[in-house]
């Protein structure tokens, strides 16, 4: 089934101009040229643009106007032949054009099956295709930088190198087993193994110290906007979003009340937690109850704990700055066009070293700082200059971290003196688990998992 | 500033496998050749497709993985030189793309400005443009084939037959007046005139027949679910929305909470009203206030009044039948599968000959019923064959309204033998009427505003 021709539409749901219908796979042109009525598709070069109408071939009766782009195998992005048709961007005509392709034969495709293919199809490997989806989910100019490279096969070769490094120095240790009359290759191979070990470790936790900032650029920070009722969390959440254009979606899969909201904050993405709850009710335990909103600090990165200027810090302050504790916060002491009749230094204490910023949100006052602080408190002051590559995706950094696991058991075991084939088989797991990270020997069962949080159409 | 070149995002907003920035106008390619590293775009042929990267030319970084299709003038949809770039479809790389275009020269379209091109460039009339804004925003299947035909010039064909007709006639009037000495011309222009004009007038009333069944196929019948509380509203809601592919959109411009979503019941789009709060309460009035549910009684096409077959009809049934009165109703006595205490009698007496159907939602009896009842309202029972040009425009029907007036007028003047240049005048005036359909003579204010309310990229 792997041959056999899919179809999806490619791109997002809604009302736009322009709506695609993808194509891949032998049928692709064929199934198109049923239902083209303008010109004989079979037959017209690769990567060429038609202009003509569909028919519903059974009715007869004109069902788009449309383009359709050709691009023939191999040069293709699944390295089969792709058909796309653009259609008017309505939901109706998109979906109509769906059933059509998929009643002359072709398959409905599952997410990311085209990515898919043009993993199994050699085209790309598979943290490639990972930086497709997370390219696509990019919040921030940044992210998508970070993603970009990764898909131009940054992080791909310098993994291949380290295997490579590491497959050369397990060949040593077969020569030293293989020949063991040689006492001059046992000594060499054991300086060699060990530097070259060591040398691959270090790589490996340079890329695992890229890993919070990868994260948190691919995923955004879960920020949680707390304080008591009419402190000013609702000015505060409109001012971030509107100053930093705010992106909102809705989270597939789940109801409409699950609201995600993305606000860039001078490249730092932050991933506003439970924005609908706060932004109605002005009280994000108000709104949706105690537990859930412990669980929200929960599952915070960064808490911005907004106190309200004009009042003496309140017992309830305390319990928030309680709740709060271990977790990265940023004071905001908000109204400062009131009289202050906050004890600064109280706040301090309270804060102990977290930054604390004063603001008068409804005469905008204090913002810059804000977001200074936000920024700050995530980069430490050293933004990247494009040129590191990180890791930022979980499954790659839990395999670094086992394959580091790896070497340090090489590492161990070398000092401990045991027998070079015992060596070789740490090294030889953590070259395996490297391997997973771009795709080499992994399970189709992980292959199929990993795709299946693509979106459709990709 | 007609021709400078304008540029837009032509895919909806949202993460999806693939996402287009389009431009139009002269610099169309020569701006995405400054960008495009992999080919020079200037010499290749008209409707071909370019795979490539854009690189951003004041920092040299690398910004998107693309797909280029050029179009080149006149056989394109704005009859100006058209380019589409294809991008991973996340909303930080199409901004990113859309930034690159625009800072190399490109202005970003107005809403409809595509479009509006078209038009000005001749390549289709008002009416047309205006069916590819339907087309778009078409609910089901049916309202897609009438737009369809719109914008294949169906309806353009039709008024400009129309118009022929008036202004050969107007023609014979001229004569007459120039020639007064010919005794005969006269009584001929006389009669033609009186029949020519009443064939015109049968025609426009043809087609304002269409209106009402053309503006429900276009907007959907809006439909506002009552009852009290607890008689299965937010079941029969979701059960029309289960069974029937529910979409669900947000109104742009306006805040979250107004939300439409439509159901296809039978080829018939119902806008449910107010659904959200609906589902969320199960009762409207709870909800929204007494005010505003009064003011979505008002808004209605259809009210589905549900009353609980359970009990005896209550003085707050009676109350919604008042509020109700005068409306299009459909009345559902539901819950059948309990002890029916209602008295059927005095349902069908306040029923006041409007359908009675019995249900019961939770065992899903009666569906059909209720169904074929919505579908009956609307389309009397005759469904149309595909073969009618409906006018569902609301500007299209207060035209064709006022030009039957002015032929109105001028049928009248000729009865009371008013002299032929005085009808003269209201047959050219319902001529200029007509013409306004199709864009003759149009103010370009009108123009504008026209295709202000398209969506961006079109």
């Amino acid at each position: 089934m792997e041959n056999d021709t899919i179809a999806a539409v490619s791109t997002p749901a809604g009302e736009g101009a322009i709506a695609i219908v993808r194509l891949s796979g032998d049928e692709a042109v064929s199934i198109t040229n049923q239902l083209f009525t303008s010109k004989d598709l079979r037959h017209v070069d690769s990567h060429t643009i038609h202009y003509g109408k569909l028919m519903d071939p059974k009715t007869e009766e004109k069902v788009e106007e449309v383009m359709v782009s050709i691009m023939k195998a191999p040069k293709t992005f699944t390295r089969e032949d792709i058909i796309e048709i653009n259609c008017h961007g309505g939901m109706v005509s998109v979906n109509r054009v769906l059933q059509l392709v998929l009643r002359e034969g072709a398959r409905l495709a599952e997410p990311g099956e085209f990515t898919k293919r043009a993993f199994l199809n050699g085209r790309i490997d598979l943290s490639q295709a990972e930086a497709v989806m997370d390219l696509i989910r990019s919040k921030t100019d940044r992210a998508m930088s970070v993603a970009l490279k990764q898909m131009d096969g940054r992080l791909s070769n310098l993994i291949r190198d380290l295997r490579q490094q590491l497959i050369e120095t397990v060949a040593h240790v077969e020569v030293n087993i293989d020949y063991p009359e040689y006492d001059d290759v046992e000594e060499m191979t054991h300086d060699l193994l060990e530097e070259r070990t060591r040398y691959v470790k270090s790589e490996v936790q340079s890329l695992l110290l890229t890993a919070k900032q990868g994260k948190i650029l691919r995923e955004g920070i879960a920020t949680a906007i707390i304080g008591k009722p009419n402190v000013g969390k609702s000015s505060l959440m409109n001012i971030l979003a509107h100053e930093n254009k705010a992106i909102v979606t809705d989270i597939p899969g789940t109801t409409r009340d699950v609201i995600e909201e993305y606000v860039n904050v001078r490249g730092v993405p932050l991933r506003l937690i439970d924005t609908a709850g706060i932004r109605e009710t002005e009280d994000i335990v108000e709104k949706i109850g105690v537990e859930r909103s412990r669980q929200a600090l929960q599952d915070a990165d960064l808490i911005l704990l907004v106190l309200n200027g004009n009042e003496p810090l309140s017992e309830e302050d305390a319990a928030l700055f309680e709740a709060a504790k271990d977790l990265d916060i940023i004071v905001t002491v908000n109204k400062t066009d009131l009289d202050q009749k906050i004890d600064m230094n109280e706040v301090s204490q309270a804060a102990n070293g977290a930054p604390v910023i004063t603001t008068s949100l409804i005469e905008e006052q204090g913002i810059d700082e804000l977001e200074q602080a936000i920024a700050d408190t995530f980069f430490d002051g050293e933004l990247d200059h494009g040129d590191l590559t990180y890791v930022s995706n979980v499954r790659h950094i839990q395999l670094l971290e086992q394959a580091d696991d790896a070497l340090n058991d090489a590492l161990n075991s070398m000092e401990m003196g045991m027998p070079l084939d015992l060596v070789q088989i740490d090294i030889t797991r953590s070259w395996e688990l490297l391997g997973e990270i771009i795709g080499e020997d992994v399970h189709e069962s992980l292959i199929d998992q990993l795709f299946s949080q693509f979106c459709l159409g990709k």
